[in-house]
């Protein structure tokens, strides 16, 4: 019996593309499995409560049922394929959606088997708002063999959830494989995780694991695929990363199976959000550090993430701000790395009163390295305009902070002057300690279409730039890699001059944002109070920031954006000790 | 036997005055009911998973505990209090949050003894993403008298849900009252459907429904009070919208209770969503229009929603761009009606190439209608420089779209630079129609904290508009009211070159937005085919620039912002027949 894991790459609501692949395939014979939500793509969000969205799902189904029918019959091809089933009401309210699998038979026709019933709503997750979970496990039978099936969460019952579906399903075996539909998104470790788990429940089930994800970035959500058959111990085959692929495979040898302890569906709050202390014991903790796998991990999704936005959005171009900085400098390297054919990329360097000479000589041969052209185009004269302009009109003149923004607001004014004179899309060039602190000047620096770099600390951001130094021959200047950082908003201005040392502010951010720990906390584990107070102050004042911040490609498991939801407005001492 | 309902007004994570004001009402004889969640504010989003506040709140809880039992006894004084009940697994990670009631006793303590069983997950809702239900309904015993108790939601069992409490509940019966504590955000239509659900509910258990809600602006989100006591057909009493309150009752006399029939608890789409097409039959229909009682409190929420906004995060000034246009003209006339002592607003206008005489005269009659100063703050001198620049930098200059987009960011960086020199909120003066088809300048007109007009289709901002000039001296200018809109950013530019006729407009969006209409369905409503299409393809187009849109003030029951949840990138043709 062959086995076609179709790990597809296809967008929300193109219903046409879905069903070209579908019905091309079926002609094979074989078992073939499709990603959870194929049908439609992941995540809707409030687009399945939508009408025509409903309607348009509803036809090609129709569509689909009826092609499927005309289909010779072929015994030996059946595909099992994610979509949405949906109950309407009157006038075409939906009374229950459900996240379901269908079985699709050439010359017989497509028939729902199975409901998804761990419906994850933790985090980015919203399902519980739109689905209706289903109450029986996924028992399914083709010629003579009996198949567990699961739909992603399904596999990861957790103290988040009432309820173990695996457990449930076991009891209904012997089964001749496990097979999970996923729309799992990424994050640097969830590879691994994905990996265990399914080593852990094949040993339960005493049967190999086939696993099918779906790739895609879905503005800042991405989908790695990475889908894997695993038997026992074994990692029998598996997919690559961020691309569409086909594994094709037989059923696995029988193997020794182990036995599985009964506490194996107790997952924790770190496991799931698997946070990034370095487990040697050092005063104060450190970070861990990004081995080079995790490194290249994140350089694919990173460059992913970038080209997914820009082919959904009908973007062919791209435009940076460099500052002679590490931050513009990782974007810019990373856009080109990831540039297609026919695609343009555009540095712009934007020197102000403060702005160093060796900003521009490091910001010209990083171009020069990367063979891209630079446009400088200064903002003093504009900046002393708009001071000027301030001085007539409300007889005051400004300087400090209102000085400094000025400057930052007039390079988001140029640099979107600039995106619409050619249809570039800006990248934004925000690290998430920025993010974390409020670093940055609302409609300044943080303009853009999507950072890049919203999910990493500026410590990962030198530990991936000096990784792809070490990896693409150094493209990034080394006195870029070494200089102090600065917003060069004024004379001699540091960030040291106003946040903690970033090795520790990045530790610090991570306690409060992934761990959840408290001022006291973070004091036991070696950082000066002052400085943890300091943080806790920084990170509550910038949430009106966060809220207007462009959608952060997600990296981690607890990250900025769809999934992080702080109020702006409460008591300022709300995490006081 | 005394009932004291207290509608109470204080901010999320406030636990110093949370404990002070149930702790100074408790000498007083009687039963006090406080709103649901009392004790932490609502909605906590993520904060409620936070170790810190966690810790804190606990702490408070203690302290509470031990200060009641201090108390000397009262067997005549009671509180019931909406708080969380925290289940905490290792290392202090939550494994179950419960939204419930405590019970308050002086000299006895604290006691819990109910949880919320139908938790809210649409919408703005997230409850099923922190708390876990409870199953047994709430019979409470007090004084030898029985007490049905719910928390908010438990009243509106729906098409949503798949459990009814209240039907559950008065199988418990008989009871001396109903008592409901809630923290229900407000739309305009909000109040009366409370009541008429109490007025069902109230025959249904055959005894008066006291129901209890909070009063606070929590970003775009409001609670407006409108606490009452209802029984059978009968208001017996109700406190104020908008502000803190204290009703206090005595327990109303029996009336006559008519039979409810069985299926009263099935709320459909419309009834939870309430979309707004004027009854009459028209060719095309039309928007129903607002009725003095309705601008009456959208006008109420809005001016609370300001302040408690500015209130919140410590604004005590105010800053609004006029243009000459109706919406900056309501905006600032809304915040100079809500001004408070000690607050200060200020106007600027900043015109352009393209401004008109005429547009600079209204502002200025409308300032000096409303006693305030306006400074003009030309943008053409920086408008030409920005010019040069591009064409000294990049040899192109630049004219259409990219030059009108300059102007309206000069705007948004002047209008910040004044409110970083004086310390200013910016009141953001987008209306609804003009977010729902990105008809304003990203980082332009758009920026701001706070959208007053967010929620309100153009053709609302002028019945609110002409409304407030009946009810309050004709504060806005006539030719603002009779002038076309125009954006002002080309020769002779007028809206309604690049739109339909708002009347139109706003009607095809509310079909699309709260009535989930398709192409098909708007057309048959009497509009033209290529009409439906363009506002179509403006809407899904505009997806990115809501997203990065400040919190939209909520006044509706659909609205853009938290509870709006669309993935920008998708299939172009996701929505097209």
């Amino acid at each position: 019996m062959q086995f076609h894991l179709h790990q597809s790459h296809n967008s929300i609501g193109d219903f046409e593309e879905a069903k070209i692949k579908l019905l091309s395939i079926m002609v094979r014979p074989g078992l073939h499995i499709f990603p959870e939500l194929f049908m439609t793509g992941y995540p809707l969000g409030d687009i399945c409560l939508q009408a025509p969205f409903i309607k348009n799902y509803l036809r090609f189904r129709e569509d689909l049922e009826r092609s499927v029918k005309q289909m010779p019959e072929n015994p030996d091809s059946v595909a099992l394929v994610g979509g949405l089933s949906y109950e309407l009401g009157e006038e075409g309210v939906p009374k229950s959606i459900r996240n379901v699998i269908f079985e699709v038979t050439p010359g017989k026709g497509v028939k729902e088997i199975y409901t998804k019933r761990l419906l994850p709503n933790y985090d980015i997750f919203d399902e519980q708002k739109y689905f209706t979970p289903g109450h029986t496990p996924g028992v399914w039978e083709w010629k003579g063999q009996k198949f567990a099936l699961m739909i992603c969460e399904d596999m990861w019952a957790s103290s988040f959830h009432q309820m173990d579906p695996a457990l449930d399903l076991v009891k209904e075996g012997p089964f001749t494989a496990v097979i999970n539909l996923s729309a799992s998104p990424f994050d640097v470790t969830k590879s691994d995780k994905r990996r265990d788990r399914a080593h852990t429940l094949s040993h339960l089930f005493k049967a190999p694991f086939f696993y099918v994800n779906r790739v895609g970035g879905e503005d800042e959500i991405l989908f790695d695929g990475s889908s894997f058959v695993i038997n026992g111990d074994e990692l029998v085959v598996f997919a690559p990363a961020f691309q569409g692929a086909i594994l094709t495979t037989t059923l696995p040898k029988s193997v020794e199976y182990k036995p599985v302890g009964v506490n194996i569906c107790e997952n924790t709050w770190e496991s799931l959000f698997s946070p990034r202390f370095s487990p040697e014991k050092t005063n104060p903790t450190r970070l861990k550090v990004w081995s080079d796998q995790e490194c290249q991990t994140v350089f694919e999704a990173l460059k992913f993430s970038l080209q997914e936005y820009a082919q959904k959005n009908q973007f062919k171009k791209f435009l940076v701000a460099l500052s002679g900085g590490m931050d513009s400098a990782l974007v810019l390297t990373l856009a080109k790395l990831s540039l297609r054919p026919g695609q343009e990329l555009e540095a712009i360097y934007m020197p102000g009163l403060y702005s160093q000479a060796i900003s521009w000589e490091l910001s010209h041969q990083l171009c020069l390295n990367l063979g891209l052209k630079l446009t400088s185009l200064p903002i003093k004269f504009l900046h002393s305009n708009v001071k000027m302009a301030f001085q007539n009109n409300f007889q005051e003149p400004f300087a400090g902070l209102t000085d400094e923004n000025v400057q930052s607001r007039l390079r988001g004014l140029l640099i979107y002057t600039r995106s619409n004179q050619t249809g570039a899309m800006v990248i934004n060039t925000s690290n998430k300690s920025e993010i974390a602190v409020g670093y940055s000047t609302q409609y300044g620096d943080a303009v853009g279409a999507l950072p890049l770099l919203g999910d990493l600390y500026k410590t990962e951001v030198y530990r991936l730039a000096e990784w792809i130094n070490d990896k693409h021959n150094d493209p990034i200047p080394k006195g870029i890699l070494t200089r102090a950082p600065s917003a060069e908003l004024r004379e001699n201005q540091k960030d040291q001059d106003s946040l903690p040392p970033y090795e520790r502010l990045d530790c610090i951010l991570e306690g409060i944002l992934s761990y959840r720990l408290s001022e006291q906390d973070l004091v036991s584990m070696g950082f000066a109070v002052e400085e943890v107070k300091k943080v806790f102050q920084l990170y509550v004042k910038a949430e009106y920031k966060r809220r207007q911040f462009c959608p952060i490609v997600k990296i981690k498991a607890k990250s900025f954006g769809f999934g992080y939801r702080v109020p702006i407005s409460k008591h300022p001492g709300i995490y006081q000790a």
